[in-house]
This record gives C-alpha cells, structure tokens and sequence, in this order.
C-alpha cells in the first residue's frame, strides 16, 4: 500500500426525508444560490421539501445546468451570485449540477481574468464559496469528493482541489424514484467503473481497500441487477444501497494508497464530448475492450476479480479472466447500457477523430502506468467496434 | 439500513514517515500538550521523530497515562494544560492515551465543578480543546472517532461526542514492529469484536455496511494469523493493512444506518475493572458464549457471518453458525487470547460479582434488542466458564 492522506470532511444525511436537515447546515445569515438542472425537481417534489427547509433563509435560484455542463452556463450562474452577493450554493441534482456548483464557487472567489484558467489548470483554485448538496441521481460521487468535471464546447476538463469538497450532502433514495430506467441504469454503470478504475491496476497488497473495492462491485451488480426489474422498480432498499455505493464508490476511501487507471474516463470523455453519449455509456463501450487490451499488465488484479466478484474458480487464468469480462458484460447489457461503438452507431471511421481529440488534449499516455499511449488506444477502439 | 449522518472530520496520514506532517497540522502558535503513556516511545524512536516535527513549536510534556486510563491521573494533565495555557493536545499512544486526552480536551473546556460530570453525562460535552493524534497500536479505533472510555476507580465509563473526534491522525504501521505479541494480538481482538458489534446483529439490508465489515473481518483474518508468526514478524505490509482495518473497524462507517449490539464489550469492561483483565481478553472470552446464547435473536447474520467470513456452505443452518463460532474461537487461540472465564483464572464464584457490576452500572438491558437482561449475562458468564 502507498503512503496516503485520506480527509474527508463532507457531513453525510442518509436516508428518506433528510432533506430537512439542510436548514440546521446552511448558516441562518447565509443568502444562498439554489442551484438545479432543467427542473424535474418541481415536479417530483424535491424542489418543495428544500425550499421549505431553506424558509427562512434568504434564497435566490439559479436553473439550467446542463449535462456535462457547460462553462458559458456557469458563468451565468457565477454573474448573478455576484450581483446578488451570495455567500452560500446549494447544488440540488447529480453529478452535473454538483460538479458546475463547485467550478461556481471557485470561479467566485477566482480573482484573475477568465475562471476557465482554474479548469486548465493555469491557475491554482485557492478558495471556495461554501457548497452543499442535495443529490437526485446516485452515480459520479461528486456529492462528498473533490472532483469537478466542466465543459467548454468540446473541450471536457476535470478539476481536483479538496477544497471543493461540498459541506455537506443529503442522500435520500426516495428521490431517485422519479429518474428514468436510463438515469438509473447508467449510474449504477458509472459507480461500477468508478470502483474499477480504482481497483482493477495491480496489486500493492492494500486488502482493505480491494476488499471494499469488491463489496461495492458486489452490491452494485446485486442491486443493479433488481434496480430495473419490474418487481423492484419502486423497492426503497434497493435505491438505498445503491445510492450509498455510488458515493462510497468515489468518495476517496477505495482509492487511497493504490494505484489509479482513469484510463476508460479519458477516452470516455471524448466520446461524450465530440458524440453526445451519455458519460456512463461511453464507459460501458471502451471498458471490456480496454481490460482485453490490457489484460497482461492487469492479469493478477483480472483474477482476483473473476474469483472474489463472479465467483468464477474453473478454468485457466486466461479463461476466468474471459469470463469475468464476460459476465460484465452481460451486466452492462442488462441494464440497457452499450459494449461496443456500433451499439452506439460509431465505427472505424471515427477513430482517428478520438485519437487526434485526445492528443490535442494531451491525453497521450494514460492508465495505472502510462502505457495507454495514443496506438494502445487505437487497437482498444478497434476491439470495441 | 437506519437513517443516519456521517461525518467523520479527521484527517488521516498513513505510512511510514508520515509522523513529519504533524508540524503542518497543529498551528505554527500552539502551545502543545504532548501527552504520552508509560515512555516506550522514548526507545522506539517515536519520541524522537514527534519532537523533531515539532521543533518549531512550544511544547509542554504530560506522561504517565496508564492503561484504562484513570480519572486521577487525567486530572493531572488538566491541571498542567491549565497551568502552562496549552492550546492544542498531542496524543501518542493506543487507545488509553488518546481516550486520555479525548477527556483532558473537554475537561479543559468544562466550567462545572467536576469534570467526571462528563462522563457520568450529567454535564455535556461542548466544547473541547483541539487535539491530534499519532497512534502507535492499532486497535480501538479512537484515534479517528468520537469516543472516550475512562475509569475511576473501579468504575469504567463510556462518553460519546462528536466534538470529541481529533483534528487528524497520523498511522504509521512502522511505528508497532517494537510492540509485543501480547499488544499486537490484542489489537487485532480488539479490532475484530469491534466489526462484530455493528455486525453481527439483524439483517436491515444495509448492504454495503455488511460487506464492508465482512472485508474487515477477513483481512483481520488473513493478517492477524501471519502478524505473530515468526515469518511475517516484521512484516510492514502485515501491520499495514492492520491498523488500516482496525482504524475502519470502529470509524464510524460499518456502523451507518444499522444496529448495534455492545452488550460484549459492557459486560467486557466490568471484567476489565474488577479483575484487570486486558481489554481485549474480556472481549475473547465472552464473545463465543454471548454468540451461542443469542444465537436465535442473531440466527441470519450468524449464517451469514459462516458463509461470507468463513467459508462454511455445509451442514444445516445450526451446524453452520456453530462451526462459524468454533473457527472464531481457534483464530482467538492462535492469537493467544483466552476464549473461557477458566483460561483469565475466574470461575462461577466471580459470576455474582459481575452481576453485582453490571447492575450497580444500570446495564440491566443490553445489545441489540435489549434483551441482554441480567439473567442472559448469567447464562453466558455460565457457558463460557
């Protein structure tokens, strides 16, 4: 195991009707940005229960925020908390709201020209207005991590800072009962890869995190298996676990002191930048393709994978290992989520544009040991055709 | 899975070296309370690299505290911190030091009469003076959560307070090669009932808890059995995944949104008081027969803990649970823990003393249900004579 400093400090409410808590962790004297997505939340009943918990709290709202959302967006969000003089943002949605909350509340405190300075990294992100979080869609883990991911145009940039971890984050499950088959079924797919991206390297004899790692795996194919069942569809429990896996899936505590891949996400993120494809989609599509590609340098990690996860004991190495890609695959198919670019209408035509998009990002040596390299990456996207 | 709130504030350093980051974490103008036990430290080299780290700060020393720290001697560093005005406190030690100074911290701030006040609850916690940590034996969990356990006398209670949790926490597994077989295996007793006690209670479908727990049980397994072999004796990557598992054995986090059982480590500490049995010792001796007793009330997470922890997939479900308790029992007696009254030298004659402590305590109703009555604890205190 590497050496690591874990600190998360981002207060959990877990549970059906903790959304009223938010009135206790909103300091009384705070006027606050009540920030939310295209406003399903009005009709589901999300938007009432916060607005009455923020009563007696001065609130100005700011609506809108897109998937993978955008800079320009943001920065109407950054000029009316500016005008209105907001000292506190309250993110009400998933991992797009989340993550355009938290380049909010840097972009407000960033006292150079452009805040997009802050997403490339040519400035450092020093302060941050206070954020809270009220989450609807269990997935990317934003609500408790110091993760943000923006976009500007087709240009998609990801941000790490602790200081923009949320104060706090309320978990009620019985909000996601309103998302669609797709919302739910892709966040069990992006909580799934979030835990592979962070367990399936190669070993450093960290048992607390694998075994964890593997627990969070467990859960989700348990659960993402019912989730969209018909005889579990409004199953409480179910929800439950999975809206708590998917923020222990990337919380920081499975991924401290071992290595990282990240590989899937970077090229992922093209696929969604240049194509429009859900983010959790991508990921289904380059992830079997990726662990065959990368099979040698994973092998020991693909085992224990095959045996703890699917309980796969028979056969060869080569061919548990066949067989837990296999198996999660089907899981993928399960739950209506793609395994290959042509099930998302892509084929060998626009490879060389992912390519070129990554190397004008910078994106030429990716993975656990940085031998992703653009070629790597060609052959991957030639398996998932 | 309960309702719950989670937030665990205390930053983590794990790794060997990483005592050196205490000099970022306290402030530069603290006066420090470095408060320490019997003075192995000083042969260790532990001493040594703390007062290195901070060598730019003001320092005032307080040694001394013993195992189950008492009253009396805490009242000392009270009366020291007051008299030098320390405004930070230091804790390097197990569990006895830093539940020392978790009490010293409030004390401090306590502007009654007597600050044992606390701990009988007829006074609240609410303030404390900042304290951080560097643990040097993995095994109460102290070091990162939000409780206290001080004796006076012969009398040992239990204070739980969120403000109670330390600022930070350095592990560093290099720290515990110099501890005797003795600490370490009580350490990883300690650590194991522990995860039992947020475990093994009833089903609530608090999935990822249940495999979190189980991931800790077995990795307490599979390194407590190599850590006092005498190939693995100084093994680095052995007590590293240790003091991990036994800083997430009672964080907090396994215990989210399920019951608790405790009624092990009450009747445990009456043990403790009354004959000087180690912490640990009390808790190996009566978990077997408190399991055998309850095995009804626990009968689903019994057969679960058979099948996941242990392997056990034969027989029928009470064959199962018995074999599950009698594999705990030989892991104990690997790690050369007592599991009977017989192998501490106590025998029925002492069972109407516990009694008598259990009552004069007010434990009249303990575990997950309750049902723990007196007449319960003495058919356990029989079956594990």
């Amino acid at each position: 195991m590497f050496n690591f400093t874990f600190h998360n400090f981002t207060k959990v409410h877990f549970g059906e009707g903790q959304i009223s808590q938010i009135q206790h962790d909103i300091p009384q004297s705070a006027k606050v940005l009540l920030v939310y997505g295209g406003g399903s939340i009005k009709n589901n009943g999300i938007y009432q229960q916060v607005t009455q918990a923020l009563s007696a709290h001065q609130v100005v709202e700011f609506s809108g925020i897109e998937a993978n959302p955008q800079y320009d967006t943001l920065m109407q969000g950054v000029a009316l908390a500016k005008a209105q003089q907001v000292d506190y943002i309250l993110a009400v949605g998933g991992g797009s709201v989340i993550d355009g909350c938290k380049f909010i509340s840097a972009a407000l405190k960033f006292d150079g020209q452009d805040p997009w300075d802050l997403m490339i990294q040519k400035a450092a992100v020093t302060a941050v207005v206070p954020m809270g979080v009220v989450l609807t869609l269990a997935a990317t883990g934003s609500e408790t991590n110091p993760a943000t991911v923006v976009s500007r145009g087709e240009d998609k940039f990801g941000l790490f800072n602790p200081i923009l971890r949320p104060q706090f984050a309320v978990l009620d499950p019985s909000v996601t009962l309103s998302l669609t088959d797709r919302q739910i079924s892709n966040g069990v797919v992006d909580a799934f890869v979030h835990v592979i991206e962070q367990y399936l390297t190669y070993p450093v004899n960290a048992k607390v995190q694998d075994r964890f790692a593997e627990g969070l795996l467990l859960t989700l194919i348990e659960e993402g298996q019912k989730v969209i069942s018909a005889e579990h569809k409004n199953d409480l429990e179910v929800r439950a676990n999975l809206m708590f896996s998917a923020t222990m899936a990337l919380n920081g505590l499975i991924g401290t002191g071992v290595p990282h891949d990240w590989s899937t996400h970077m090229i992922g993120h093209e696929l969604t930048a240049a194509y429009g494809i859900d983010h959790a989609r991508s990921l289904s599509i380059l992830l079997p393709s990726m662990l065959r590609e990368r099979q040698q340098v994973k092998q020991a990690k693909l085992l224990q994978f095959a045996e703890r996860v699917w309980n796969i004991t028979d056969g060869t190495d080569d061919q548990k290992i066949a067989a837990a890609i296999t198996k999660m695959e089907q899981f993928f198919k399960q739950l209506g989520a793609p395994i290959c670019l042509s099930d998302a209408n892509l084929d060998e035509s626009h490879i060389p544009d992912i390519i070129q998009r990554l190397k004008g990002h910078g994106m030429t040596a990716l993975g656990e040991d940085q031998m992703v390299t653009l070629d790597v990456v060609e052959r991957i996207l030639n398996r998932a055709l």
